[in-house]
């Protein structure tokens, strides 16, 4: 929480597990853009995303930072948002745009994410920009809940990056009066707003997911709590029995069983009830007397996958995103640096 | 823990979630072996093993089990082996023979498993027979014992079975005075040749692994306590990310620094040292400075594949065993069913 003026993100190289050489070389980069966008050295913000443990050479940031630094300027979102893709197959950037007061604000943001995403605090690099007049810690409190409900509630893999990077920016520009207490409830609009759009986001990675060829989403109801809810929909939606069944387009919902148990969380096998989009398959602990594979199987073959389970305990509830897990995962990431 | 006088296993069908119906199932197949081999419903022992959900018939247990009891003998581990195979491509069987007083005597044991191996207790099926006198308490100490660094310390692909069983037989015939107490010295080697079998056999299923081309030994250090490195280890042989960069034969270590981190357990940065084999490729937080990637590139296309962490912070240490993942994986699981 605090000011900026400059953000600088590069891809292609995380420098992550770099040690004194990786912070040699921030230092190097921020100092050259704050000098070229005339700011303090901790007013520029840095984000790196690529491969892990080689030393980050900053030599064609400090070459090529004069030009970015004079052709900056509003919009540009879309060459942003392909300058930072790594294994992406596809610029992310949404936008949105939320009364504050009697004023239009814009929220515009940009991310990219592929494979090793199972954000644990944020994703992959996330980077949202608005022109409203917002405190730092009011925009921190929007951020934080918009980032729980999209970032954090979306797995390709289960693996976590080493460089997890959400960063909001607000300029102030817009002209209603300043949001000084996060609590405000003129923020209301903006926290919808910016939900949605970071939600868009989170499941553009999902849907440009390594070698995805599904987008599914696992809602789960009927937990003791939110968080149980959430902690069984991420152990279905890592499952890679789930996830290669789904890619088989094969409604094998004894793996979903499988998935729930293993959560650890409370659950009641007699009560639970499992649905694959519109049909319910499984009912008090067992298959459902009226279900008929045809349908199923016909449903699996579309791209678009719902798996709902009610545990049959309480009433926590909560939704995460995922895709399927393909061949093309497995070609892809044992060739990635190679 | 207690008496028992038979074992049925069926493969092809887990008879897990498959409520009152599944029940009746078990119910009646006891009766038949009870019947046919002349004991009490409760000396019978039964497990199962394959899809889930769906009702087991026990019509083929009923015709057959008349022949089957006639036909029971001494030896034939391999036929009991093979008959509980399910996408396992071989029989697991192994023998130790073991000194308890000055009597010799043998333990015979056979395993399945090949997919949804990450076993939190038991794993799939795995049956122990010898001919020692020990109590069941005993033996189910020496037994849980050697469950734990064997079975429980191997992953093919982190999902855990609805049907992990492991259960322990003793005739009580080698002749010795029986050992009752299970903190008895007399069951020292007793308990090594048996932790020796069930790793063993543990080792047999990760290098039968779905679609597994490598065996991976997973060996961490300097964790803060045995079940923290045991934590970190599983993270690392779980990581889709590293399991398919040694599909590919890259030494990519940047992943196994990743799955640490997710890990959540106690690891220094700055102290941490990572080793492909016999050679060290980081230390102190950054690639080491000796690091030849040849040497290791050439290490990686061994079919046997150590990874040794040395985290940095005590003396916990750990080791857990898996496999890489590959194409084949994702084959044979997207089409298991249908």
């Amino acid at each position: 929480r605090g000011t900026a003026r400059a953000l600088l993100v590069n891809s292609g190289n995380a420098n992550a597990f770099t040690g004194r050489a990786g912070e040699l070389s921030c230092a190097a980069m921020a100092a050259a853009v704050a000098e070229h966008v005339g700011c303090r050295i901790d007013g520029v913000m840095l984000a790196s995303t690529g491969v892990i443990g080689e030393a980050l050479d900053p030599a064609p940031v400090l070459t090529n930072i004069a030009g970015l630094a004079q052709t900056a300027g509003p919009g540009g979102w879309q060459d942003a948002a392909s300058a930072i893709m790594t294994t992406d197959t596809f610029a992310k950037y949404a936008t949105r745009t939320a009364r504050i007061d009697d004023v239009d604000v814009r929220i515009n943001a940009i991310a990219k994410g592929s494979g090793m995403i199972a954000p644990d605090m944020a994703t992959m690099l996330g980077f949202v920009f608005t022109d409203a007049h917002i405190s730092p810690q009011a925009l921190q409190r929007c951020l934080s809940r918009a980032v729980d409900q999209s970032f954090n509630a979306v797995t390709v893999d289960g693996d976590t990056s080493t460089s997890d990077t959400v960063l909001a920016f607000a300029t102030g520009r817009a002209g209603h009066a300043q949001v000084h207490e996060p609590s405000d409830k003129r923020l209301r609009d903006f926290q919808r707003a910016l939900s949605e759009l970071l939600t868009e986001l989170a499941h553009l990675i999902v849907r440009d997911g390594e070698g995805a060829s599904k987008f599914v989403t696992v809602r789960v109801e009927g937990a003791r709590s939110k968080r149980s809810a959430r902690k069984i929909g991420l152990s279905i939606a890592n499952s890679p029995l789930v996830k290669t069944a789904i890619a088989g387009e094969d409604a094998n919902w004894g793996r979903v069983v499988m998935a729930v148990g293993k959560a650890g969380e409370p659950a009641s096998r007699d009560r639970l009830a499992i649905w694959f989009g519109p049909t319910r398959v499984a009912v008090k602990g067992e298959i459902d007397p009226d279900y008929r594979e045809p349908e199923v199987a016909a449903y699996m073959k579309g791209e678009e996958i719902e798996i709902r389970v009610d545990v049959g305990i309480g009433r926590g509830r909560d939704t995460v995103w995922t895709c399927d897990l393909t061949e093309r995962y497995i070609a892809i990431n044992a060739d990635y640096r190679t």
